[in-house]
């Protein structure tokens, strides 16, 4: 791989005060978990002058991206993802994997420290050489997250991680942006007392490839399998995926890691099932789409909402909208033209 | 009424070669069919000189409106819904209601025709002096037919209708747009084999204030019976909504008119509920507000992918998106920079 990077970080112009970014990029190819880390770092970082280089990095690093499985996973605080991604990850090295973990928790910095990616959660996983966790990504906006991320994955593949694990507690709509992200999504649940479904926010069961009844293990078989059964009808109701994947529920023990080896026959499966029909890419390819538009809108929002003419004037229709005074389509089509003279008053 | 518009309508400046636009709207609040059936077809009109009337007429009948109950009607063809309408339209009028039927179904044009408002199908409304009933408004975009039946709406509501229905088959996102013009959303269905859910378009059920079991008569009185109680079940499984209303599951049968009485019952304790509970006046604003930034979102999405340069651009990017040379974020970036230029060059 180094030999096929040489002439390429060659070009890379040296940035003072910072690793040589041409070594980064050599060492982060070569498996390097420093190196990897000081990469991520930079992309989350705020700073200007990171920026460009943080395009470097993704730009040559995306050739040798998109090899791994992504694989996004979400639940309630307590329903024991740490412990899950534990288990799961030790299988998968036990395969033979390099896994990385990573996390998306906008709010991480309202809950003061990290809830996800704990690395004393997952004691054996962090100081293996074949696992790489990283702790959430931090930043003001869900969308600004999630592209930290995503540039975060490319980079993670490009040191030579297979499988790539996407953890979210599921705040505000961090499980959309992961689902977008990922190639699989599985949906951690607790047996609850009958109730499973209630309290779900609305379109997770649906964007579930698996949901997965945890803890099901000593007294909580019975009702695990209960659970299961539930979830089983709930999925059974809903139309068919377009790629012909029917969602599938399985109880596992993460802490006696029964169930654990069955979950990856499953994923498996379904990225055979995909990759012969052809909706793995075509879903990846959609994702890129998904991404850039996403993206789109957001500055071109911005861009019309952060106008001082249009701030001021906001309130004042939404005001008059709401005392029937003009309608909203009316009040549209006057903020739009105020907003293009502004532009062209520039 | 018409003593309250005198002042108003003076001021509409008289326009070459249509009746006018004074005498319309006088006509059209003292209820006269023809003058409402006038102004709704220069709102369906796409000729430039016909929007000014519009805007004029919608300004002037604002004030008079939002006195009135909105309700949404889906479900798939075959349902029932022109039978369900005219059975339950003929039941407010009997208890003294004037109401308007409207549609939403931007594929009329494709399916060749209107599938519903089909007067044809409401033989016995149709006729009647308190009843209203408007085929589907034509356009190119559900934004469009959107913005139309909301217009259409206003003019019906200033024109003296208690009740307007606005149905749609369910193309595309026309239940969403429905959804969000109404006070109540009523989710027709038949009572099938026992796979009652299957099928359903994702969010429908989320969407639903009521689900109602159509054709509940003779020997398909137990196959309804049972769909409700699957529909319960189903319903009962999601999060309680905000306005505190739990949707209900009934059976009708509209050819029999059993039960019409009883979702109008229904249909007044949620207006009830809601009302006290200051839910219902905080949705209509919310629907205001969402339109309001649907337009613009479209208005600035419009100005941006129909730039030339940027159409010329686009795909090359995707190409280069598709093929891991750049990533989405980057090429958001450079596309959005060469819009500004774009813009900054007129």
């Amino acid at each position: 791989m180094s030999n096929h990077i040489n002439p390429i970080y060659k070009s890379i112009k040296r940035k003072r005060s910072l690793p040589e970014t041409s070594r980064l990029l050599q060492n982060l190819t070569n498996g390097d978990k420093v190196a990897l880390s000081q990469a991520i770092t930079l992309i989350e970082s705020e700073q200007p002058k990171h920026q460009s280089i943080v395009e470097d990095l993704v730009t040559h690093c995306l050739p040798l991206s998109g090899n791994s499985l992504r694989i996004g996973i979400t639940g309630v605080p307590g329903v024991g993802k740490s412990t899950f991604i534990e288990a799961f990850g030790n299988f998968l090295i036990s395969q033979g994997k390099k896994i990385a973990v990573l996390a998306v928790d906008p709010s991480s910095s309202v809950t003061g420290g990290s809830i996800l990616g704990d690395k004393t959660r997952m004691h054996s996983l962090v100081n293996h050489k074949n696992a790489y966790i990283r702790p959430t990504a931090s930043g003001t906006s869900l969308g600004g997250v999630a592209r930290k991320t995503r540039e975060s994955i490319i980079l993670c593949e490009a040191s030579g991680y297979d499988v790539i694990l996407v953890e979210t507690v599921g705040v505000g709509q961090s499980e959309t942006a992961v689902h977008g992200m990922t190639d699989f999504f599985l949906l951690l649940k607790l047996a609850g007392a009958g109730d499973e479904l209630q309290g779900i926010k609305r379109g997770i069961i649906e964007m579930a490839d698996a949901i997965l009844i945890n803890k099901a293990d000593g007294d909580n078989i019975k009702p695990a399998q209960r659970a299961r059964v539930e979830f089983t009808k709930a999925l059974h109701l809903y139309p068919v995926k377009a790629n012909g994947w029917s969602p599938k529920v399985k109880c596992v023990s993460a802490l006696q890691t029964e169930g654990i080896g069955k979950v990856w026959e499953m994923i498996k499966s379904f990225v055979e099932q995909t990759k012969s029909n052809g909706f793995f890419d075509k879903n990846r390819f959609n994702q890129q789409k998904y991404w850039l538009t996403e993206s789109l809108d957001t500055k071109l929002k911005r861009s019309f909402y952060n106008k001082p003419i249009i701030k001021a004037k906001l309130s004042t229709y939404l005001n008059d909208i709401e005392h029937q005074k003009i309608s909203s389509f009316k009040a549209a089509d006057e903020l739009y033209e105020i907003y293009l003279q502004a532009l062209r008053g520039q």
